[in-house]
C-alpha cells in the first residue's frame, strides 16, 4: 500500500469518524443519561433581561405622556359620570389594541354606594334670613381658563354628609380637632346649635364634623386657608393662572368618610349576587350633621367678621385679618351681629355602577404569581393631577410593554395585572371591592402591589440635572440605615390611596410612587389645585411639569420596579430590611416613660427583643442560602421555594384578631394608630389608652400579638426542612 | 484492491463511523440545543412509586404493632405525668433511631392549663351528714386485671369542674340537656339547690353542668348508663374481663370544657415568651358548679332510690329499676327520704409543661410542602385504645418508612411531619398550640393533615375475609354519589380530636381514620372501656383486636394515604367532589319550610345556586386541564401551579368574620352548628335563630358569606391567567 493510499484511508477514516461524531451528537437524542431535556428546561430559569429593561426605559416618551394627560383630563370624570365612562372605553381601547395592547382587558362592575349634590338645589352657606339673604357662598369656582365652566364640573360638596339646613351662630373652630372644640368650650363658648367653620388639615375631613357634633355643633363649614396651601398668598394676582397657587374661589371637594371600601358591603364585593352586609351607616364614620366646603374668598367674608375672643395664635391663618372665634358676627362688620349662618346641604346617597378596568399580561413561567399595578381613574373635576397624571404614566408604561409583547420581544416570567380603579375618591371603592371579591386568590398569589395615584405633584422641577432618581431621592428624603448608611427613605403607607386594602387587609407588599415637591421650598399641605376645578391640563402643563420630564422619570421608575418584580428569577425584595423597621419600632418602646410604665405594670419587652433578634438572624441566614443557591444549579422548585418565602413574609404579619374595631386593618406593623407613640401601632394605642384607663391587660395582649407576628415572620424565613 | 481489502476498509470505515457515533453521542455534551440538562431534570417530575408503596404495605407487621401497644399501655400516661414523660422519651428514641428513625425528631414544650383531682382529698358523691355518711361513691374502679391498682391510676373526675361541696336533694335529669331540665321544671320540680344526676350522651360533658346551673342546680353527677354503653348488660359476669362491656365500677373521665386549645391563651401558643391573652374562664365554657362522674354501680344506688314522679319513657335506662326523677329519696329505700346528696370536688387548676414530639422527613423535590400526620399521646389511664392504639400504628408506620429512608430506598417528594400531641384529653391542647405557633407557615405549606386517634375500636372483628378495606367500608358505610354511584361515605369532622384546629382554624384538608365497629351489632355510644381504668392492653388484646389485624389494616390504609399525598406528582385530591357536598348543603335549604321562610323574608337562594353551578363547572374544567397537562411535558412550575390550586382550595372556604362568637371556627362548610337544619352551618344557625327572633338580616349575612366562599373557591380553581 503506498503512503498515498494510507493517507487516503486515514482521511476517509477520519471523515467517517467525523461524520459519525456529528451524527452521534446531533442526530440521536440523548438516552443513556435519561431522556432528552424537555423544552422548558431552557426557559424555566430565565432571569431579568437588563437590556430589555434598558430598551423599555429608552422607549418611555414624555410627549406621549403629555398627550395621554390631555386626553384624560379633557373633561370632568367623577366616578360613574359620563366622563368616567368615556375613560373606561379609552382604557379598554388602549389595552385591547392589537399592536400595543396587553393580552387581555376587561371591565369589572360594582354597585358602589356614592353621594352627590343635587344639581337642582345647590348647596350653600348663607347669612341672612330666607328671602332676604345678605350673603351666600359661590356655587362653584370662578372661571379662569374656561375649564371651570364645563357643564360637568360638580359643585363643591362634602360627599356622604347628610342633607339638612341647620342655622346658628358661627364659630371658628380651627382644624375641627376634638381638642379645638374643647378649647372653645374652655373659652366659655356654648357650642350648642352653632355652625363651626374649620380649616382643612390635621383632622380628617369627616372628623371635623364628627367631633363638632359631639359638642352640639349643628353644621360644619370647611375651607382651605391660604396659610396651609398657598404659602400665605391669597390674591388673584398671586394665584393660578399666574402661579400654581389656589385661587380664592377654589374649593377642595372630598369624601367625608373615615372608612374605605363600599360603606354598605364591608368585606364582601358590592355585586348583585352578594345580598350585602348592611354596614350600619353610623355616625362614627361619616358626618352626623350637614357639612359643606367653601373657598377662602368666602371663608374670609365669614371669619373676618366674627366677634368674640381673638383665636389663639396657632389658629391664625392668612385671610388678612385677626381671626376671632365668635360666636356670631362683630358689630360694625359686614353682617348684623344677630345674623345666623345657615348651611344648606342637599346631598343624595345613591348606588351607581362603577367600573374597574383590568388589564392582564400572562406570565410565561409562573403565571400563578401576580405583580399588580394600579391607579384610580375617577377624579373630582378634571383631575389632571389627581389622578390622571398617574393614568397618563400607566398608559405610557402599558404602551411600551404592550409593544414589546406584541412584537414577541418579551413576555414576563410572572403575570402582571393592571388595575384602573373606579370610585377611589369616594373611599377607595373599586380597589377595595376587587380585593374583597378575589381575596383568597390574591392573597395566595400576589408578589406585590404598586400604586401610582398622583404621579407628579411638585411645582415645576428645577432644570433637570444629571442627578439620578436614586441620588435625587437620597438627597431630599433619606435616613441612616445601620446596614447601608444614608439611603432614600420610605414613608409609611396609610390609607390614602388604593394600596390600603392590599397592604392592610391582604398583607401584600405594597409601594406607592410619586414625584413630590421640595418641602424646603413650600409648606403647602398638598399641591394647591387639589380636588378643585383648577386641577386641569393647563395647570399641569404650565406649572407642575412643563415638558413632562418628571412624569417620564416616574414612568421609568415604576416600569423598572414592575419589570424587576415580574422578571427577576429571585424576587428583588430584601427580607433583612424588615429587621431595621422592627428595631426602630422596638426602640421607641424600649426607652423613657414607655419602658418605665411597662415595667411598673410588670410587663417586659424581653420576649419582643428576643423575637426580633431571632428574626434578624433568620433573615441573614435566609439571604446566605439564596447566595449559595445561586452558585449551584437550583431546580425551579428550589427557586420557587425561596420566592414563596419572600412573598409570604408580609402575610406572616397579618392578625385578623388584632384590631377588632377597625375594618380591614390586620397588619401588625403597618396598621393605623391614633397614639403618637412611635412603636408598633396596636401597642402604641393600647399604651396611650392604658395611661388613661389603667387597662394594662390590653397592652399585654398587644405585646403578645407583636411577639407572635415577629416569631411567625421568622418561622416563614427559616429553612423549610 | 482485492474484495478482501475493500471489505476490510469498509469494516474499518464502519468501525470508525460507529466509534464516532458513540463518541459524539456519549462523550460530547449537547450544546446546540442548549446546555446539558441539569441533574434535577431527572427527579423533579418523579411520581408515586407503586412498587415502593406495595413494599411498605408488605412490611407493616401486626406483631410489631402489638409490641408497640404493650409498651405504650404498660402504665397510665395522663398528660404531663411520669408515664407521659416516659412515652415522650420512647417516641424520641424511636424517631431518632439510626436504623429505622426519621430525618429528625424533637420535643416541643407548652405550658398547658390543666385540671387535676387532689390525691390527698378524693372527690366523691355521698349521702348522709358529715361524720355519719350512709353512702359514698367508690374512689376508683374495682381491681379486675391488676392494672386497676397501679399507683398512677387517676381517680375519676371532671377536668376543669370547680372545687366545692354542694349539698341538696337529688334529681334525675336524663342527659342534662336544656330541654331535660325544662321538662323537670314543667313537672313542677323546683331545681334550685338540687344535685342533678345525668347520664353521658347527647349533651356535651360541660353542657350538663352549664345547663343545670342555669336552673339553679348546685352540683352535677354524671354516670354511664348500661343502656347507652353496654347494650343493656349491667352485671359483672357480662362485663370485662368476661366481655368487652364496661364493668359496674367503670367511670368515664373527661375534659369538661366546651372549647379546645389552652384555655388561657386562645390564638397564641402557651409559651413563656407569649404574655398570654387571659381568656376569661367564664362559665359558658366550663362547669360553673362542682361536677363529678361516677360508675353505674353507684348510679344505680342513687337513682333506684329516688322518689317523685316516674321519669319519661325515653329517660329510662338499664339500671334494673324504674327511674324516678326525685327530688330526694323514696320512703322505704336505702336512704331516709330527708337525705341530701353531697358532691365533693377538690380539683385543682395548674399550668404544667406538656410536650409534643415532632418527627420530620425532608421532601426531596418540594420540601416546602408538608403532609402532616398526628396522634395524641396522652391518655386518662392506661389508654390502650385511646390513644395508644393510634400511637402503636403510627410507630409501625414510621418504623417501615424510617427503614426505607435509612436504607436509601425512598425519600418522599414532599416533607412529612409527624406529631405526637400532648394534652389532647384536656382539649386538644398540644395540636392547637402547635397550629397557633406555626399558623402562618402551616397555612401556606400544608397539603393535608391525617389524624389517627383511636385506631381501632370495634369489638373483635369477624374473621378477616378477603374483602378489601375499600369494599368493607363501602358495604358498611356508604352513600350514593351522583358521579360515582355507591361509594364509601365520610362523616363530618367535628372537634373531637386533634384535626380540629387544622380544619377549622387553618383550613387544611383533614382526615380522621379509624377502624370502627358494626353499628348493627351494638348500640354502644363508644367502645365500653373508653376513658376508664379498663382501657388496657389486656382489653385490647383480648376483645378489641386479637391478632392485631385491624390495627394492621389501619396502618396500611393510613400509610397508603400518607404516601400518596407525599409522593404523587399531582395531589390525589379530587376538587370536583366538593361540588357534591355543596349541592347537598344547598338542597337542604332549597326546599320545604326553609325555602318558604326565606322567600317570605325576601331572601333568594338564586345567587347561591349560581355560585355552586359556577364552582362545579370550574372544577370540571380544572380536572380537564390536569388531564391535558399530564399528556404534555409539563414544567415543574406548571405541576406546582395546579397542586397549589388543589392545596389552597380548602383555604378559600375560610372566613374569619363568619363566626365571631366561636373560637377558631372559620371554615364556612365545616364549622359547628347547633341547629338541626342540614345546610351550611352559619346559615342553619341564623335561620333557626331568625324563626325565634325575626333577625333575618343575620340570615342574609350568612347567605352572603356562603356565596362569597363558594365564589372564592371557584376563583381559586379557575385558570390562573
Amino acid at each position: 500500500m503506498s503512503w498515498l493510499k494510507i493517507l487516503g484511508a486515514v482521511i476517509v477514516g477520519a471523515l467517517l469518524l467525523t461524520v459519525g461524531i456529528l451524527l452521534g451528537h446531533f442526530a440521536i437524542p440523548k438516552g443513556g443519561n435519561g431522556p432528552r431535556a424537555p423544552s422548558w428546561v431552557q426557559t424555566v430559569g430565565r432571569d431579568l433581561n437588563e437590556s430589555l429593561l434598558q430598551s423599555f426605559m429608552d422607549q418611555v416618551d414624555s410627549g406621549k405622556i403629555r398627550e395621554n394627560l390631555k386626553a384624560l383630563a379633557s373633561q370632568p370624570h367623577m366616578a360613574t359620570t359620563k366622563g368616567d365612562e368615556e375613560l373606561v372605553k379609552l382604557l379598554l381601547r388602549r389595552w385591547q389594541d392589537p399592536q400595543v395592547g396587553l393580552d387581555s382587558a376587561s371591565e369589572d362592575v360594582y354597585g358602589a354606594f356614592l353621594s352627590f349634590p343635587d344639581p337642582q338645589r345647590p348647596n350653600s352657606v348663607a347669612v341672612g334670613v330666607c328671602g332676604s339673604q345678605i350673603f351666600s357662598t359661590r356655587r362653584s369656582e370662578k372661571n379662569v381658563t374656561a375649564d371651570q365652566t364645563h357643564a360637568d364640573v360638580v359643585q363643591p360638596y362634602a360627599a356622604y354628609a347628610p342633607p339638612g339646613n341647620p342655622r346658628g351662630r358661627l364659630v371658628y373652630a380651627n382644624q375641627g380637632k376634638r381638642s379645638d372644640y374643647l378649647e372653645l368650650v374652655n373659652m366659655g363658648i356654648n357650642l350648642n346649635g352653632t355652625i363651626a367653620i374649620t380649616r382643612y388639615g390635621v383632622a380628617g375631613r369627616a372628623d371635623k364634623a364628627v367631633n363638632g357634633a359631639e359638642f352640639g355643633v349643628a353644621g360644619v363649614v370647611v375651607y382651605t386657608d391660604p396659610a396651609d396651601i398657598n404659602d400665605g398668598r391669597a390674591s388673584e394676582e398671586e394665584t393660578y393662572p399666574n402661579s400654581w397657587y389656589l385661587p380664592p374661589s377654589g374649593v377642595e371637594r372630598g369624601s367625608y368618610s373615615r372608612y374605605f371600601g363600599d360603606l354598605l358591603t364591608p368585606y364582601y364585593p358590592a355585586k348583585g349576587n352578594m345580598p350585602g352586609q348592611g354596614r350600619a351607616l353610623t355616625h362614627d364614620g361619616i358626618p352626623p350633621i350637614p357639612t359643606q366646603p367653601i373657598g377662602f374668598e368666602d371663608a374670609q367674608t365669614l371669619i373676618c367678621n366674627l366677634s368674640g375672643p381673638v383665636a389663639p395664635a396657632s389658629w391664625q391663618g392668612s385671610l388678612g385679618c385677626s381671626y376671632h372665634v365668635g360666636p356670631g358676627f362683630r358689630t360694625g362688620g359686614l353682617f348684623p351681629n344677630t345674623s345666623d349662618v345657615q348651611v344648606n346641604v342637599h346631598n343624595q346617597r345613591v348606588i351607581r355602577n362603577s367600573s374597574n378596568v383590568m388589564g392582564f399580561i400572562r406570565g410565561s413561567e409562573e403565571p400563578d404569581r401576580y405583580v399588580l399595578y394600579g391607579n384610580h381613574r375617577d377624579s373630582w373635576v378634571h383631575g389632571a393631577i389627581d389622578p390622571s397624571s398617574g393614568t397618563a404614566v400607566m398608559l405610557e408604561i402599558t404602551r411600551v410593554l404592550g409593544k414589546m409583547l406584541k412584537e414577541g420581544k418579551w413576555r414576563p416570567r410572572r403575570s402582571i395585572i393592571f388595575g384602573s380603579w373606579g370610585a377611589e375618591e369616594f373611599g377607595l371603592i373599586g380597589s377595595t371591592e376587587y380585593t374583597e371579591e378575589f381575596y383568597s386568590k390574591l392573597r395566595e398569589r400576589s408578589v406585590a402591589y404598586i400604586n401610582v395615584d398622583i404621579s407628579v405633584f411638585g411645582e415645576r422641577p428645577s432644570v433637570l440635572s444629571s442627578v439620578s432618581v436614586y441620588d435625587n431621592w437620597r438627597n431630599h428624603f433619606n435616613r441612616i440605615s445601620p446596614s447601608y448608611g444614608v439611603i432614600p427613605n420610605l414613608g409609611s403607607l396609610g390609607a390614602g390611596s388604593d394600596y390600603a386594602s392590599f397592604i392592610h387587609y391582604l398583607g401584600i407588599t405594597s409601594k406607592d410612587i410619586a414625584y413630590t415637591y421640595d418641602r424646603n421650598k413650600t409648606s403647602a399641605r398638598i399641591y394647591p389645585a387639589y380636588h378643585t376645578a383648577f386641577d386641569t391640563f393647563d395647570y399641569a402643563d404650565r406649572f407642575i411639569d412643563p415638558g413632562f420630564t418628571s412624569h417620564q422619570a416616574v414612568a421609568r421608575t415604576v416600569g423598572n420596579v414592575l419589570l424587576r418584580l415580574a422578571d427577576s428569577l429571585i424576587l428583588p425584595l430584601n427580607v433583612s430590611d424588615y429587621g431595621e423597621k422592627l428595631d426602630e419600632l422596638y426602640s421607641a418602646a424600649a426607652q423613657g416613660d414607655f419602658l418605665a410604665n411597662l415595667n411598673a405594670n410588670n410587663l417586659s419587652l424581653d420576649p419582643l427583643k428576643a423575637a426580633i433578634g431571632r428574626f434578624k438572624s433568620v433573615a441573614a441566614d435566609f439571604n446566605q442560602r439564596i447566595t449559595k443557591l445561586k452558585e449551584e444549579s437550583p431546580s425551579p422548585l428550589q427557586i420557587r421555594m425561596v420566592n414563596d418565602q419572600i412573598m409570604l413574609l408580609e402575610r406572616a404579619f397579618l392578625n385578623t384578631q388584632a384590631f377588632p374595631n377597625q375594618y380591614y386593618y390586620s397588619h401588625v406593623i403597618w396598621a393605623s394608630k391614633s397614639s403618637d407613640q412611635a412603636t408598633f401601632p396596636g401597642l402604641a394605642d393600647a399604651y396611650t389608652s392604658a395611661l388613661e384607663t389603667g387597662d394594662w391587660d390590653q397592652v399585654q395582649k398587644h405585646l403578645t400579638i407583636v411577639v407572635h407576628a415577629v416569631e411567625s415572620a421568622a418561622s416563614t424565613l427559616e429553612a423549610v426542612a
